[in-house]
Order: structure tokens, then sequence, then C-alpha cells
């Protein structure tokens, strides 16, 4: 624990890449909400691997509503969507039990739970955790969408590979969202499409992994969503975004390239037209931690998977020895292709709870 | 809302900078703490104006304690702690009331609560808000350290001047922490404290602000701390660090680094020397969301201050007209210098949180 | 929402009566517990349907483990459970749709959710859902156990009525909770289950239905539990008493019996024998909010079933037109018989969440 | 801890009886409330000792407003209140320090914080503690009242004395409630109080105290608020009447009248005239958990003041050894006049917190 994240919107994560299966609760859904179960599916579509740079396993990802969900809308009670796991042969994992992969939560999971954690596939800290995630995220972006709230998320550089970045004008911005989910991989540019492919199969076949930038813009977002001091609008969305496994580091507007700016050069400075604006957006849509009207911009940084089949060095956790670690099966040597719907579902969910809690004090406000 | 952070350790924080005073309760203290006052005050020191690149404004931040403390020890029950504000001026600030400041608060809180905030000095969004945080880290940096458990925070970068980095190896860290607490400003050479000394100064005579990065160790932290899924330590430590005012970006261990490298390249391979370590630390002590035992390595970017004295473009909230504001007072040029305690302080607050939590786990595994 | 509860002991509760399954999420179990399934099937059957007495549905109730389990131990992960529930006839509910029973939640509920809830069988409203509270309990009074507590629960009165009360001493105590665990209906005395089975028929033969008092005595709990202002202990177990579907007053101790006393009479003097005890037991073994050693006391009065079926009068809810309502299908006359069982199940629940909390401070409270 | 209480409108409470101050934050209000001080003033004076029947301590209760308040409204930060307390000379208390007053928080509390507590006057755990909750509860009742929401409580019982209860009408509801303000004590019918007067005198001069009950209501509440499961509006109302030192039952519409009652005999049925209501109201305005827009009713039961001069019966805790214990200083014999405004007030807490989370459900239903 703690599995439970939101305010108003809340999440409850569960399950294991080796169990019977693994799930969500969604608690706090508005009643009456006819599902847009194309739009799922299509989510999670852009969350399976990818031909020729991903593991082959097949994973039909299908979803199973086990409550809240009655005539074909919310109900107001707790969603709970389960999706199976598909049988996998457990003895793979066996073998290299007690031997501690690197840059994995093997060592830190063990001592943690005292050697009882499910090691199979990473159990609860596996990737394939994130598939309930997208279905909750998706839901809250079809809420979102109903709210003129728009989020897409593309690789904006894998490992010496980069892609156009986010336009700052809306007309630019709308043309780029569409190219995302149109092509190959979710880039801008379909060029960078093929060239990222390639990379990550040359490094596929030199049994390495890489890693890579993924740039976020949530589009129609009111000014006034965010809570400080503690949940300001930056905090909850790093927090959701630190939870999904690889991501190391967050940034908002210019993030760390504001270190060698001064004020002058960066301060967005406001203007009216038909509305209040800032004429660059360096903030990334947020200050004082609460939204200002401006496209929230983010960008996030993915580490190399840390499964390769090189051979490493590493500790028997049992025997205490050091010892020589060889990984078997099936692992994607990026994250990238895969990881942007991970990313566009937090966002949701984030932007989601921030929504809720935002509409009820207008309300109350006016009163 | 929401200004209560924390499971166990649990802080609740109140005030705005022109009121009678600021504020945090502290709740979840274990009873029976002596509080050590003058580390407490030493603390404080560190994030009161600098001589030379600081506004001048005098601020005692005498601290009052109102309840929680009895007999020179913490009592179980929540300890109040008050910093009483100076009295201010606030006429200052009537004039340029509906003048929207660029990349301050201003316009994302008049619409967040309706025009209702306290504009003065930034009122709840003022960086005086971080004095009580301060006092709640000075308490928490002195539990951790009867647990061993010990953080430090420098300038890194400011502008195009650069420290140097933290090393690898425990000896040269204790050195450099040492360092960083005895010179000018919390820089690990001293030459570099002279360097950012004139960088400010001298952005400042232009009338202008620069931004930077600082870099923080913990030392000495257990693995097992961390609550995934959503509580990995990495989102919680961001949660704190983005509710600072002027924070845009945090990474742990490469952070962003881990863009253009491989697996090979980057994965910190486990050795037994009495005890499992990693031979590197690019995940910065914490995997899968759980600190590992090697030290955790952070790094968060700071913008210019936002308040600078030169004539920027705006629009005043009230006409709705595009007009031309020039901000009066006292602004450091950067909160880099103060900043650093801060950041030392919402770590320390994660960090025992964290660690409260684990020490009860893993006491009732045990059974 | 909200179907979460605890803070250190966590459960995510989920399901309607009509749909594929109902089921419990428990975050916050340490790991490396062996569950006992022997007990959490005792447990479960408790709370199936007495013969004679109630509805004849067959319910199954086998339960299974989708996470958080592994090797026969749980892993530290989110432990999700399910019961399947059985192929209902949802036509029977269809008639009566619009038609509001009386003391139910029909009306409160259509408000609430727009009309978008799920109205067959009373759904997230039914008495079905405390299933998985109850597995959910075993397995918490299965961990108590190892700590020396232990929660027994029985009818104290049915209508007219009445058991022989808990009495005063431990050794009478021990005797009568194995009475309980031993009789044909959760009660002291086997001549009161003969009386409670006749009254309870002779209601249902009059298509009626009674109410009753359950009386719940918890031994073992140390000094320290409780987590006042807020979190007194009578605060969080009747939270979680007031949560079951039914019931309606809650008292410790003596209760509304307090109303005509003096300080004199009820004060619980304290003494020392092999430690210090009360010689009274008033107060329930609650002091300020907090657990003081002596047994705990909690009576909770159930009202009777909601559903009887003479003909009563209603609202359409669609048409707004006043009608007569039949309720058809089956409805236990009485729950006193199944809810001992809940009401053991979320006492336990709500101990060991306390307890896990006084565990973490007294350890750090020691350092 | 835990003394932070809410989801959406969420108050801290700190603070002991014998520090310099007691206080509240309330986070969650929404901004540009214009507070009304008579009001709260007058609540206040509500809590303040009674003349004849009272301790003679006198009580400024002066609030003090140090944050979230500006040019007269709330700013929608946090709004904290001190209340300072008066010089009090604990001299009194040192002498019984080690002497466990029967029936007082004194021993659970002294094991649950190692001997740390502040033991004064019962520090955290007196009476006192409750006066910012009255101011916190004034304010909550004035945002209430613009809702239409309206709540009284009044003394239903003193020993043997009883008061009038509430009607079933509203009309004859409304007569009583101003009956009750306008009453030297809190009580619908004049006559009672002088009973009470001079009951509760009789016993002071006993040494002795006695208990009673309490009686609410609270009118205007819509259909749809509370949030089962687990927040059904009769545990989270019952959550915060328990945190109020002394208060050991609570019960809803019938309570525990409702054991020897018959489905037939107590089920509300609904009828149509202009709205939805039922005809009898013994559910007390709550089904399912949520409210059925029916007025709510409450009784608590209050023991009796467990400070009495008598002499009793008790241990050392230093020593362990059995004693007798003489309280001096002032106490009331009583404090049923006293705890009805403190009743109002966790109630409108609880109904403005359910009521804001009802609000944004309402409203986000309708997109």
């Amino acid at each position: 624990m703690k599995n439970t994240f939101g305010n108003a919107f809340q999440v409850t994560i569960f399950g294991e890449s080796h169990g019977d299966a693994i799930g969500i609760i969604i608690d706090g859904l508005p009643a009456g909400i006819a599902l847009d179960f194309a739009f799922i599916q299509q989510q999670i579509k852009k969350r399976q691997p990818k031909e020729k740079i991903s593991t082959k396993r097949h994973e039909d990802d299908a979803i199973e509503i086990v409550s809240g969900f009655f005539e074909n809308h919310t109900t107001g009670s707790p969603l709970c969507i389960l999706i199976k796991n598909n049988q996998h042969n457990s003895k793979d994992y066996e073998a290299l039990r007690y031997l501690l992969r690197p840059s994995h939560a093997d060592y830190s999971a063990h001592i943690k739970y005292n050697g009882y954690q499910d090691f199979r596939g990473g159990g609860h800290f596996s990737g394939r955790i994130t598939a309930p995630l997208v279905v909750a995220g998706a839901i809250a972006l079809q809420i979102l969408k109903s709210y003129g709230i728009q989020i897409a998320t593309h690789i904006l550089q894998c490992y010496d590979i980069e892609d156009e970045s986010f336009a700052s004008d809306e007309e630019s911005l709308q043309k780029q969202i569409q190219s995302i989910n149109n092509h190959t991989l979710p880039v801008v540019k379909e060029e960078t499409a093929q060239k990222i492919m390639q990379c990550i199969q040359e490094k596929a076949q030199q049994l390495n992994s890489v890693g890579g930038i993924v740039e976020s813009i949530i589009l129609g977002v009111p000014a006034g969503l965010g809570e400080p001091f503690f949940d300001s609008l930056e905090s909850t969305l790093s927090h959701l975004l630190f939870s999904i496994p690889s991501i190391k580091g967050v940034e908002f507007g210019l993030g760390f390239a504001f270190a060698n700016k001064t004020g002058k050069e960066v301060n967005d400075c406001f203007y009216y037209k038909q509305g209040i604006k800032t004429k660059t957006n360096h903030n990334g849509g947020i200050n004082g931690g609460i939204s200002n009207g401006m496209p929230i911009h983010i960008k996030a940084v993915v580490k190399p998977t840390a499964s390769i089949f090189q051979k490493q060095e590493t500790v028997n956790i049992k025997t205490k020895e050091n010892t020589i670690l060889e990984i078997k099966g099936r692992h994607d040597p990026s994250i990238l292709p895969r990881v942007c719907v991970v990313v566009d579902s937090v966002l949701a969910i984030g932007i989601l709870d921030a929504y809720m809690q935002y509409a009820m004090y207008q309300q109350l406000s006016k009163k």
C-alpha cells in the first residue's frame, strides 16, 4: 500500500502480472455516464505490444466490468474492472528467483515485504499493472472531453532521435495531436516513427535497451484547477506520473531549462483578447500550483528498460553470493511506444480529480 | 485547500504573508521528543534573507509553540507552531491590486477564489509560507538523525555558474555536506558561493532575476521506504517538492540524462560486501518506488523569481485593459540561496512519513 | 463513494447483489501472513441463511483471491477477493422498479444517483455487500488473535426475547463466547435460540419482520488504541457499525443507561493488582476515546427488516402517483442471526486499523 | 492524532486547556463568505458556563483570526482561528499528577503517550477543546442556513427530568426551536429548565454529577446527502458525535426503540404531496445511509461528568499504589447545558461536508 489515489475521483489498483487478473476500482464516478467502450478498447490497444519492437507475448486485455455499471450507465457505486491475465509459464522465473535484477524492484521489494512478494514477472511492480490505469484513464478522458478538455502525449526523444516539439498555437497543436493518433508510433512526424523503430530494433539486437522523453499537452483546462498549498497541480500530476514504473523525472513548461534563464526572458506576460491569456507559456499553464487557462505542458523522462539480455553482475539474495544474471523471456527494449497512453491516462485521472474539486468550490463560492 | 500532507507524520499549513501570523500543525509526532530549539533556529536562519543578495526586510521569525509541547517534550497531541509576521505596509500592494503580475499566482488565484484571495504580498502563495515548513522540517530532521538519516541540499547551478556535484562515495559526501553548512551560501565550493553572489548582484542591478538547480542527497535511508503503487517514494517526494513555489522540475538519479542512455550503461548492478549495495547509483537510491539503501539523489529546478523591477506588459483584471506593470518593494532576485533549506525540510517531512509507515509494517510483518 | 475505510489496514468495497460478483480490496496487510481459509469459511458460513428463519436462496459464497497472495502467504500488495453472485431472476424486480420500498434506500439513492442506481435487490445497498466484509473481518480476526485479541457478538434481544448479557469477569465471558459459537443461533443460552427462532417464524407467518439488539465484547485489547480527537475508538468503531445496513443506534458501556445515573454511581475506579484495572467497566473499556485495557463493550440496535410481504402504501417515482406495493421474493424476517458475524467483522477491521497505528507510535515513541 | 476530519470541509483541531491557546484550521471554505461574527459570538456564549450550575471560571473565549480572512470575507485559503486560554494555576494539578482520575482519559492517555501527555486540566482531552469546534460549527451553520438547512439540539433528559420531544410537524418544530433559543437552558419548555437547574444544583451540593440525553433535529436537508458504503450519513455524524468527550451512545430516528418493534409498525411509507415524503419518520431522515429529505433526528447520551468532589479510590501511576483521590478545582456537575451547542456544531460540520460532496456529484451528474 498505498494503492488508492484521488479525492473526488478515486482509483484503487490491484493485481500482479502472474495472478489471475489485475484490476482497478473507480469510486467517485458521477452516475449516469454511458461508457464509450470503443474508445476504451482503442486506448487499451495503444498500450499493447507494438509489432517488431515489442515482446511477442499476446495480451488480450479484454475488460470485465464487475460492478457499478447498469443498463449501460455508471450507477454512482464503485466501478470495478478486471483484466484477466493469460496463463504464464512461471517456471521461467523460478530459476532466477533469488538473483536480483539490476535497476528492478527485486531487492527493495524483497526487503520491504520480507521476501513474501510475488516475484514472478515483477508481480505488483510489473508494467502490466498499468493496463487497468489505461481503462480508468479512458473513462476520465471521455468525461474530460465532455468538458472540452483534451490530452495528448508523444515520444519527444528516444535515445538520440528527436520528434517535433508541441507547437505554441492551438491550430498547429490540433494538427500535431491528429498526427500522433494516426502514426505508427505516438510521434508528431512519421519519419521520427521510422527512425525510432530502427533505433529500438538495433538496440534490441544488441541485447540492450534505451530511454527517452515523452511530452504531454493538456488543452481546454479552465483557469482555477489545483489545490495548493500541497495539492498544487504540479504536485498531484507529478505524484501520478512518478507512480508509473521507469519514470525518473518530470518537468512543467520550460522545466530544467529555467535554470540558466532570467526572469525577463521567461516571465509570461498577460494580455487581454477575448479573455486573459499569456503571450508565452514558459510556466506550462500553471501558476502558483493552479491552472491559468493556457495549455498544460509536461515532459517526463523514461529510463531504459531495466531488463536487458546481456549478462549482468548481481547478488543471490538467498546465498548472499556475487553471481552473474542472464535474463530470459520477453521484454520491450523500450517502453516509450507503449508508455504514452499510460501517461495520458494518469494525467486524465489527475485532471478530472482536480476538476471535480474545482467544480465543487466554484458552485459553492457563487452562493 | 488542500493544506494537509502525510499519512503518519501529518502537517497542516496556514497563513498569509500579510496576516498576523503563519504557522503549521504537526499531527502524528511521537510523544516524548525533546525538541532541539537551537537546531530549529539554525534552520530558520538558513531561510532568512542573505546579506547583499536578498530583500532587506527584517524577519524575526521567532517561533511560538501553541500546543503539543509540555515539560520540554512533545506530548503526542498536535504541535501547533506560529510565526508572527512583521507589520507590513499593505498600501504598497493596493496600487497594483488589479494588475496581474506575470508568472505569479495572481490570475489563477483570482479566478479560483473569485477575487476574494488576499493579494497582498502573494498571500497564501507567498514564499513566506515556507517558513513554518522549515520548522516542521527541522523537527523531522532531528528525528531522522536519531535513526541515522541525513539530508543535504546545495545550489548545483545558478544561471551559468555550476557547483561541484555530490560525490558517489560516503566519505567525500560527508566532507561536501560539511562544506555546504559552513560556506557563505549552501554550495560545496566556497568559490562558487562568491561567483553566485556576484551573478545575483549583477542581475539585481539589471532589475532582473535568475533561476537555477538545487541538488539533494539523503543518506542512511534503509531499504524498504515507499508505498507503491501510488505512494512511490518518487511520488511523495516530488509531490512535496512541487508544492514549493517556483519549483518546475524534479528528477531522481540520472533523471533527464536517462533519455539518451542504454540499459547496459545505466543499470545499477548489485554486489555484496557487508550488505547488498549497487556499484553505481543511477537510479538515485530508489527502485520500484522503494528505497534500496543507496543514497537518495534528487535534483530540482527553480525558475527565476517572477517579481522583477523592469516594466512588464500585463492586464488590469478589473478593467480588462492591457497595461504596464512596474513592481515595487523588496524581492529576492533569486531564491536559490534560501530555498535549499526548504527543500531539505520537505524532503525530511516526506522521508519521516515514509519511515513511520515502513516501521509499522516491518514490526507487524515480523509477527 | 466513499467505499474505502481505514488508515493502516484499508478496505475498499465494491459490487451489487445482482452483478457478477461482489468483493473487497485489502491494502495494508503486512506481508507473510498465512491465511486461515478454514476460519474464513467458518465465518462466511455464519453469515449464510439459517434454516427455517431465512430466505431459501442458496449462496455459495466461494471466495476467489485475485491478487496479493502467493505461495500461501500475503505479499504486502493489495489483496483482492471476489465472491461470485448466483444467477438471479432480475425480472422480479422490474415490475416494482418505480415503486419505492418503505424504509429502503430506494428513494434516497434514486435522488442521489439521478435514477441510474442498480435497483435490483438493493444493488450496492443490499445486505449482500457485507459478505466480503466478513472475509476481510476474518483475516483481521486471525491477525488480532495472534496479538491476543478476541471479539464476540451475540443477539442480546430479538423483539421481546432477551438473552443473557455478557458477564463482567473473564472466566464467565470465555464460557459465554464458547456457547455463542456452539449454539443454533449466536446467543449465550440455547433456550434463547429456540425462543428467537419461534418468534421470527411467527412474525414471518404474519408477513412481518422484527428488530433487536446485538451485544459485542472485545477482549485483550491493550490500553492505548484510538486516535483522538476525531478518531476516538468510539468514533471509528461507530463509523464502521453504522455502515452496516439496518443499524440505527450504537452505544458503549452503559450507553443510554448513563442518562439517569450520577458520577458516583458509574465512575470506574482504578485499582492495582498485577496491572492497573478498573473495578467496574461502565465506560466499556474506552476512556477519552482510547482503550483502557478493560473489555470493550458495545451494543447496537438493528431495525426490523424493511422488506415485509404485507401491502404497503408508497409512491411510484416515475408517475409520482400514490399506490400500493406488495414485495415479493425472499427476505429474512430478521437479520439478527446473520448480522452478528458482520458486526464482529467490522469491529475487527476497526480494531486492527487502530492497533497498527498504535503499534507504530509505540515503537517510535520509545526511541 | 488524528485531529483532522472531513473530505471537502476539513477541520484540524489543536490545543490543550492549559496551553497558551486552542484553535482550529478550516480548510475547504469556499471563498467570498462574509462571516457573521455576531452569530459566532452568540454560539460561543451558548458554550460558556451557566450561572449557578457551572464552574465559576471566567472564559473570555475571544476569537482571533490568524489567516484565511481578508476584507471581511473568506479567501479560500485555510482559516485559522485561535482562542487564548486564561492564565491557570497549574499547581493545582501537580499535586494529583500521578493519581488517575476515574473515568477520565488519564490512564489510557498515559499509556498511549508514555507519560508525556499534558495532564493539566485534561490537556488535549479537556472539554475546552470543543470551543474552537463551536466556532467552526457556527461558520458551517451560517453557510448551511444559506442553503435552507437548520440544526437544533436540546436537553431531552437530565437524570430523571424529561423535556418535551421534538414534534413531527414542521410548524411545531419551528416553535420548539425558537423556545430552545430563548429559554434559560436549551430546552423546549421553560419549566424543564427550572427543574434541571434544581437537579444539577442538588447533585452539585452532594459533590456528585449527572448524565442525560440530548436530542437533535436537522431541517431542510435535501435528499441525497451521505456517501455509503462507509461514509453513510449515520457513520460520519456518529463519528463526529463520538469525538465529543462524554458522549457514549448515538441513535438515529427510533434508535434503540427499534428493538422490540415489527417492520409493519415502523416502516416509513412514502406518499406524494408537493414532493415525496414519508408519513412517519422512524428512520430519522436517513435511508441506506443517505438523507431522504425528512428531518434528520438524532439522540445522544452524555455520561455524568467524571470529575466529582467525593473521595474516590484510585491508583498512583508512579508508585503503583492503591490510594484515595479527592478532586479539587472547578468542574460542571453536568455538561448537558453546554454540550448542546457543541452537538449542533459537529452536526453542522458533518452536514456541510456531506453537502459539498453531494453538490459536486449533483453538478457533474447532470452533464
